[in-house]
């Protein structure tokens, strides 16, 4: 199978369970609803939810089981994007080539979305089918990747950086709570649902670092040079807004150095492991030359 | 031992432990840490945690070991309080006397701390010293009193409902999921802690619940009946913004009855209860002639 056919495939399967796991479009909280599954269903990639079924499927398991924790990622990443694209944070009024949350819903709302997708994404995982000392060490890495040493951290520190030359471990650690440590969550989640082994999740969480950090870059060299039309999301706001970037610090060539090193270090990482680990190289490989 | 000996006793238990667990004011994310700090020690009762905390008491039980599940509920409270404060939302410039986070720390800051004070609730219930499947059970509780058929959702119905006239069905709905449910799940973290049997837990459940509406009616009253500097945040909000409330709806005087019958339940579902329920029974007397 090709990666393309693999990732449509494994997005269908996604979005039935987001499908099902998400609230309906009640009476009572129909607004809500409908605001967490338009910023759901706007028309992500599904990588993370991915990343983690392909982790287990490395594992020789069966990735069914851990389909509720692979969404609750997907929640995670999309309840940080509702909540960076507030006027009072990146203040974005486009996502993906659709109107972002607040501009269709209004701030509360955005932001109410935002809090129950969070909320949502503990429930799943704390509800997975499997031992509950595995569900209590896949709600802790959530909560400390998604927390002040992760994702939210991760954004104070973007947002305290703008205007400023920041030195390279500040770069760094922007990007690896930002964007990496969700993206290594992933894998991890993976790692616990597939039953890795010490040896075998010390790998997973290299490569999925120097994933998440490849990816990171990639996007801010697509946000400076790619086209609007292509990416559905005004570009070039990194540079407008002062953001503190890979490209605006190195430049662009240096900067794609930079992600073709993370490459290398994420498939490298995976040298142990047999040929059901495909997905995970491959997803790995474009990175160094992505264009969308 | 009376009440108020009690309360003070437990709240700086509550608050040396919060002091703990809460992240240091270090130097890459220090306004995101000064911010979460400033909220969670802007002198909250901390009710919730002497609640989790009493309930298990009221079993004969330790409880030492259940002290960051019981500041959880604390965080989760006061995320809650910080995100309802934002202008977007009930756009509040007091809260107990002092400056409302997104006041002090700007609205980006507000947003991000309530978002890390969430999710850190969650690393603390998960990481208790207790049985996993309690603190998977402890993890689900939280999310669902969190999440859409919770606060999350009894915010937005508030809002949605602000300057309608509600039927008693919608009205008791936001009251139970904006105050009762957290309230409720903290009755119902002293539950699990202490090993209550299926028939307590089933007791707690109803006494958590009517102690929650008798709290928040109560609340209703005040901010009706109240003053300013009393209550340490502006009164008669409610009115002003067309808020759904039993006093809005049903007058102040027949508010109270409502306020008092709950009350009654709250204390005959602790029927089969020894004199260690005493700080159960205590905290909701009062309740029927609360004036702060």
């Amino acid at each position: 199978m090709d990666l393309d056919k693999y990732m449509t495939e494994k997005k269908l399967v996604i979005e039935a369970a987001l499908e099902r796991f998400l609230p309906p479009a009640d009476a009572s909280s129909a607004r809500l609803h409908e605001s967490m599954r338009y910023s759901v269903f706007a028309g992500g990639k599904r990588l993370r939810p991915i990343l983690c079924i392909a982790a287990v499927e490395a594992l020789g398991k069966d990735p069914a089981p851990c389909l509720p924790a692979a969404c609750a990622l997907e929640l995670v990443h999309t309840y940080s994007l509702i909540h960076d694209d507030l006027p009072a944070m990146d203040n974005d009024d486009l996502r993906r080539g659709k109107p972002t949350n607040h501009k269709v819903f209004g701030e509360a709302v955005a932001i109410l979305a935002g809090d129950a997708l969070l909320t949502l994404a503990f429930e799943l995982v704390a509800g997975i089918d499997a031992p509950a000392a595995a569900r209590v060490d896949m709600v802790r890495m959530l909560a400390r990747c998604g927390g002040t040493e992760g994702l939210v951290g991760g954004q104070a520190l973007d947002l305290s950086s703008e205007g400023k030359q920041v030195s390279e471990a500040t770069l760094e650690r922007i990007h690896a709570r930002k964007t990496a440590a969700l993206i290594e969550t992933a894998i991890m989640f993976g790692a616990v649902c597939g039953g890795a082994s010490p040896g075998q999740s010390d790998c997973f969480s290299a490569y999925g670092h120097a994933l998440g950090m490849a990816f990171q870059i990639t996007d801010d060299i697509l946000d400076a040079t790619g086209h609007q039309e292509k990416m559905g999301k005004r570009t070039r706001r990194d540079a407008d807004a002062g953001k503190a970037t890979y490209p605006a610090r190195y430049g662009v060539d240096a900067s794609r150095r930079f992600a073709a090193g993370y490459v290398t270090r994420a498939v490298g990482a995976l040298a142990g492991f047999d040929e059901r680990a495909w997905v995970l190289r491959e997803i790995a490989r474009p990175l160094a030359t992505r264009d969308r």
